[in-house]
């Protein structure tokens, strides 16, 4: 039996993301953003560009849910069905919009310096049964229909378009016409304790919890996000789930890397402001994605002064100081070329703390006694420097991660140990 | 009315998936390895951990498919509750499965070096009306259950995990099984033109496709994908899908970065593979994310030999021999700037070519004359410098990736014209 719910379901449209060719960060952006005015989201389906397919998910997303965003197949082309599947499924004609035509006349001419063609023009069009939702940095209109006791939106699947319909249009609108029960979600990162132990350990705190909190454990290798999540009909509640989190934050403290839902990097830039400290990186076998990591960070150039990224052995020696004496007797992964690359960077970028790694990820390059997956890892200042060898046991792409998320949580903590 | 189809419909489990905390990025791996043997994906759905809502995704979708693949909710933890939903969907016992627990016993004790809790023992209790699918790299296996027409797997949601199960069991396993007409994909990449442009170019083209081959349009910022997906009942539709994707390759040659399914960076990298160059950058605004791009790229390391990420204006006169009168005079975004960035890491790592960037991405940091989104960039060798100013209109992480991928895509011009 499926039950009507109070809540948002979100139908995803087009034959690219069946196939995989790309991956819906949409679905995600829109929960987070529901979430924040208290709306839930129930389900997420996807389907392909194909009338029946995505009739039934509307007539079936309408049985569960008050609310259906749907993004996706509105662009310009012929296999854009999304419009003609919403049109004969609402019965409405297609008509122009004024409004969208000037718009989309303008768009052209002055931002995309680009000739209007007749297929952007039909973009104007839309079914005489939709409200019209304006989108300023694109094209196709958002387009809000109501059917029975459901509310049905559609967006454009390119992302910052989508996003700025939901900004402006959809979720003022959204928070205006219902009123749901916040929840509310506490997150803290923890590093160095896998999944199960951690559960072990916080048992009878999550024993404890009352039924209006829900604990959840988010596992990515090494690292484990723990959620509470709140539903209050009541400010009290807010305040208890509060002091939980606080109780769990101390519960897992000597694995605690942050109690907000940030990422490694934001508390690494996060420790280095508050401590007014400078950060430089040193780079062989991460090429460049810690200082990527760093730099994606708005505000990041305040601690963060740059990196070598050292991707063939001249680099090391012509930048970071490495010799060719250190290379021979101990090969480029190794702790003594880590070691000179901290001295080295700080050398060519001066700076608080400096981390330097140096690895194998595969998928060659393995070598008796260090095999893919081998890294050395270095955190230090001009005084002291750590070391430490991992081995992780992934493909490229993970191994580059892995190597990424701990050497600065090594950095972290050796920060906060100096 | 639903029809049942050949093909999958996947089943992507965890509240951290609807409120945004996760992008699903496994369904996308899913879609791409079901399609290389031939299985088309029809639907996806997520829902959150609660049984009711788990039962209702698996009635509906074997409804509408043959196959079910279901990720996720299999951890040790108490939110973890895919494993009793599916016990109850499928009125099994569940039963230790002996190989599993020795497989977990292993694990914790050679490789995690971590003591096994009475939660990981757990995990190697299985359904006794299921086919267990063993899983390398973690404790909870992947199981298979038969019920009417269609075969359920539920598999961990834990990337790695899972993919290790679907290349060792699934994969292998479903290829025996079925055998679906072979859909093929050809792709390309376009720079520099807008998917409506792009559409009336070529609307000659598609109007004569052949009923069993598709034309979609993956549009991505100036970057737009065409891929033509074939349904092949027979040898000569596949060399005709051919015949036409090199058509159309023709057809776009003014704008085609790549007739392969590949990245921008992907492309370069293999330009300059075939070229016998190598290539350093010099990278401000983009903080390394041109390098992570580059290096991302098994054998990256053949061509690419390294990046200054000059974070800092003493970083660019250090390493980079701009000087602090450039500085004063034209800023640090500025075409003087970048020119001096290009000469100066062609010196401290001598490559064929160079790349370097500066710019403003936001949120902060604009200025009169430079609003947020300004961007240099210049590409050359040590004989010839070209520069291009561009201008991007979106936030931070957006910006970013605009200026590493039209960055990499003037250098790829400025190489294959040389």
């Amino acid at each position: 039996m499926i039950s009507h719910k109070a809540g948002a379901s979100i139908i995803t449209i087009g034959d690219e993301l069946l196939i995989g060719q790309v991956i819906d960060s949409n679905s995600a952006w829109i929960g987070q953003q529901l979430g924040r005015i208290g709306i839930p989201v129930i389900r997420r389906v996807a389907v392909g560009d194909n009338a029946e397919d995505i009739h039934n998910a509307l007539d079936e997303e309408s049985k569960r849910a008050d609310i259906i965003l749907i993004t996706g197949g509105l662009g310009p082309t012929a296999d854009d069905i999304t419009k003609p599947a919403l049109c004969s499924y609402f019965q409405g004609q297609l008509q122009v919009h004024e409004p969208t035509l000037e718009h989309i006349t303008e768009l052209f001419e002055k931002i995309f310096k680009r000739p209007l063609t007749e297929v952007n023009r039909r973009q104007a069009e839309v079914p005489d049964c939709c409200t019209v939702m304006a989108n300023n940095l694109g094209s196709a209109p958002g387009m809000m229909f109501l059917k029975g006791q459901s509310i049905f939106i559609s967006m454009p699947g390119v992302p910052h378009e989508m996003q700025g319909i939901m900004e402006n249009e959809v979720l003022p609108f959204l928070e205006k016409k219902y009123s749901y029960l916040p929840i509310i979600h506490h997150t803290l990162l923890t590093a160095g304790i896998g999944e199960s132990m951690l559960a072990e350990k916080i048992k009878d705190f999550e024993a404890a919890l009352p039924a209006f909190i829900k604990l959840a454990y988010l596992p990515n290798f090494n690292l484990v996000r723990l959620r509470l999540s709140a539903t209050v009909t009541e400010p009290a509640q807010a305040a208890q789930a509060s002091a939980l989190f606080n109780k769990l934050c101390v519960e897992v403290k000597d694995y605690l890397v942050t109690d907000r839902d940030e990422t490694m990097a934001e508390a690494v830039v996060n420790i280095l402001k508050t401590k007014q400290a400078t950060l430089c990186t040193a780079e062989s076998c991460s090429g460049g994605t810690i200082a990527a990591q760093l730099t994606a960070i708005p505000g990041a150039s305040a601690v963060f002064n740059g990196s070598v990224v050292c991707y063939s052995n001249e680099t090391k020696m012509q930048l970071l100081g490495v010799t060719e004496d250190m290379l021979e007797q101990n090969g480029a992964v190794s702790e003594a070329v880590v070691r000179q690359m901290v001295k080295g960077i700080l050398n060519s970028i001066p700076s608080t703390f400096a981390l330097a790694v140096s690895g194998i990820m595969g998928p060659t390059g393995g070598e008796p006694g260090k095999p893919v997956g081998t890294v050395w890892i270095a955190a230090g200042t001009k005084e002291k420097i750590i070391t430490e060898k991992m081995h992780f046991r992934f493909d490229r792409t993970r191994n580059i991660q892995l190597t990424s998320i701990h050497a600065l949580n090594i950095l972290r903590k050796f920060i906060l140990n100096i």
